[in-house]
């Protein structure tokens, strides 16, 4: 399985990257950063360092968009620290990012492999992948599948009331993605709210052993102090990991089929995703939404693959 | 307790309407009704019925809007049936509408009332409610508090993705209450859905053994048709006699004082309720939102009323 | 011609009056005031100062609607003072407002009468009349047709850069009103502002030599003020009497059938009137909307009429 | 002056095109095309085959975007024909497009120039203008400036009742442009319908005697057809030359520094240029918007321009 992940790390980012180098099931061609969680160069910093982490320099990070299509650019440190890394920074990279456009990286690496072989794991803003769809329309029917974390069902918003981060942060890139007819499944805050990084499974990670637990383990200890204090859980959220996760081991999801369309007309709900879980539209299905998750069994995977390093 | 029922009857709306005529905390000064499950015209008919199956022509139905205040009209008789009365249609009514408008009476009602002494219930679209507060300025410190069942949070829409049918049936008269300062409680979806009306629970409204009994478990049997189908439960939801039951028994509900405000700007999430249940954007809270309630002690309470007439 | 006048006196509202009080054409039978320009209350004073000038106290002044359905209320006291009259204000009213709301008038007259046969002068926020056409919907056949000062085509807007200020002050009750299926001729800023109140044609009015001829000369100058500063024209805008006098000398007007939409859900263009001139919607007219005049003349009516006090 | 030509043909574009060939002030260093009047491919078709028509087939075309960002694609066929060309269609063209996509050669133009050296003529949507924007953030402080017919401030629309073609087409490109920061000169409906495609003027053009002069007056009859039918002037408006006029005769035009925001957000709104002619909102001005131009001197200039060929 051939993905470029799409993302703007943050502490989970750098996991669900990890969670891709150290599975043999998955090969990461690239990784393409945007503006998102922290600025498109501190993304990139952040990818490189986590290149670095996992000891594998030789796969390329592409720098990306610098701001979202039309809106105003937004934030998440006040969730994931300034650098987007707090609990565990890491050492400066050793390496530059690769030359070449993100957007050039997707569309060259989707045309220069068979169709459909490519999976994109879209888990910041969708920008770079609305702008490569708009600039190379066969994309549309040459990429494989994208798998995003993004979008919200019965869990609401987690920027606004109404709407998740990463579609907030550019709903008008997610809007392009989701109407492309590319075959698309998301992991939406339904899914990640139920994963809470509670203490005792960061103590698993922990126990390990490796550098990469450790490194982990205090990431998402920071990460959660925002969010598991926001809801008053036993740790908080854990978001994009789901991308990789369900490539994995789709068999630990369910979800369903339905039409999901995202709200680019009004303030009040700005980037909201509305999702007809149960028909009511009797709109064509375009994305499979994952909305249930054996959240132990997870762990276990995340903790096993982790050990792996 | 005196309390006016402004709603659009609807066999959940009855069922509100006899839980408090059988209460004695809650005195029924009046019925006020509006389009919304069916024309006025019908609910009109559908109060009357009501008040003759209690025996209460004493208490006076008035008729009020016959459309939403912007909107083009919809009704729920997909879900209802044809007279809203699907299930046990109930002989034509012996008495007549009151005379005067259902806005000019709850305006004169509240005025007429010492300052903070009346409650509405608002089961329907609050097309009445928001030309009284637009007709009368005063009502804004008058009335008590409204009472209402309409709006979701997590349960999100039952008429399209995003929005429940009482507020999407007239969203601007729904804006207007909600931002009128007046003390609301609102019973949505998150509660309504959580009510199944199971075969059990309806066979033991049915085993009272009184006509009201068994008028009422054949209503909720034709009602739970479409809803229990869609939803594939055991019973659909009960919707509109949580106003009551509230009031009844507030010990019997959890909520939270939230911000919530009404999308009237967008045709894809008109109607929604914009709930800041997490305090995201730290509007004050204008709404005390229910979310959690005791299902199995209010089908006893409702039980146990009932079985008084 | 039996006529009500909604306004919110503004001396250009108050010139309104005048004119149909001194016209033989015209029977004035009421007039109700609406918040706009001024507050309700002040608009009520001014309404009644208005009819002491002209000696017509036998003429009711019923006070309505305190603020717009939804919308935030605002004023134009930029443009009219902080009276609505200065420039030249007037003695403390010698009477009182009508008893009975401004709604109530409105719907009453109108039922009293033969239909067809009452004309409403809308010059202020709709407010009023979208009330009245929910409260009593017979009114849609009943009213004979609606005359209002209101939106603009090319010379797009006054209070924001697309909107005019009556439709702006309240966007939600002229969508009721223009949806009404009610006949409705508007006046709109096309009309209005080609009537400049220049420097000469004011002088013409106060030549006339009785004191509503200088009264009303003060008003305007003083109202140009704003205007004629703004857009740099020898006089300001002429707005509100374009009713009363289109119903005296319509042949002085030009104009046409289009269709005509407010926008409402947009806060860039909110109250926006969507003129159809070029037909290219292809939906049926729902206003007769006007776009040329002859200036002059209209000029000559104003002088000739005010002469007769 | 170094510019490139982003455009639909169109027949008014491929006169844009040819004035800027003939014009010795200007260096016209490629074609860009993109979905609008006409497909994409049609579109490049038709710039490929001007090129032949002048004999400058040294000029690159490159073919652009195939659709707007979000919106569904519409076309102008309806007054242009379905090849875009009809009136006077030419041979088939003897070039390819140049390889190398619209946008790519945009960015490269403008980097490999000095800083503020390159003016963008943009006349069909600004699809390939916001993508190029997106891809390369510089091209913010790099554009020298871009001219673009598009948008109506008193003219109001010409394919919805509120919005011009070009920015209806693609108003979140539109939005995209508007806010870069660039320097922007803006031909709005306003000043090309103004400019009426007379018979007499047509005749003058005509009478030049050369092929050019021949193909251009049958262009702009067909054109003229739609368009004079429906405002029942002596002629049509004439679109886009008015970007390479106000390059060569920037004297011949009026205009004024004012704030331009496009309505992304409201259906019946879409692609509204909201246009703070007045200055109403205090926001600083984006847009230096043409409003009057001297229409006999500018055909002066044309027929003068394709004599030259």
């Amino acid at each position: 399985m051939k993905i470029i992940i799409d993302t703007d790390p943050g502490q989970d980012d750098a996991l669900t990257i990890l969670l891709a180098i150290i599975s043999p099931e998955i090969e990461l061609l690239g990784v393409t950063t945007v503006a998102g969680n922290v600025s498109v160069d501190q993304a990139t910093i952040n990818a490189l360092k986590t290149m670095d982490l996992a000891g594998r320099t030789d796969i390329p990070v592409h720098a990306g968009a610098d701001r979202p299509l039309l809106r105003a650019p937004i934030d998440a440190t006040h969730v994931h620290g300034r650098t987007g890394f707090e609990g565990a920074d890491l050492p400066d990279p050793t390496q530059k990012a690769a030359p070449g456009h993100a957007v050039d990286f997707i569309i060259r690496t989707v045309m220069d492999n068979p169709p459909g072989s490519i999976t994109l794991c879209a888990i910041g803003p969708m920008t770079n992948i609305a702008l490569a769809l708009a600039r190379e329309p066969q994309l549309r029917t040459r990429i494989g599948q994208i798998v995003t974390m993004s979008g919200a069902f019965a869990e609401v918003g987690n920027i606004t009331p109404t709407a998740e981060f990463n579609v907030y942060a550019d709903p008008h890139a997610a809007a392009i993605v989701l109407e492309s007819g590319i075959k698309i499944t998301m992991a939406p805050l339904d899914i990640t709210h139920s994963l809470h990084t509670s203490a005792a499974r960061l103590a698993r990670i922990e126990a390990i052993g490796n550098r990469i637990g450790r490194v982990v383990a205090d990431w998402l200890r920071f990460e959660k102090a925002f969010e598991a204090g926001k809801y008053g859980t036993d740790g908080g959220p854990l978001h994009d990991p789901n991308t990789v996760l369900w490539l994995l081991r789709p068999d630990l999801y369910k979800g369903r089929q339905v039409n999901v369309r995202v709200e680019t007309g009004s303030e009040l709900t700005m980037g909201l995703t509305a999702v007809d879980w149960w028909g009511i539209t009797k709109l064509p299905g375009n994305v499979f939404f994952l909305k249930e998750c054996d959240t132990d069994a997870l762990y276990d995977v995340i903790t096993e693959r982790l050990a792996r390093f």
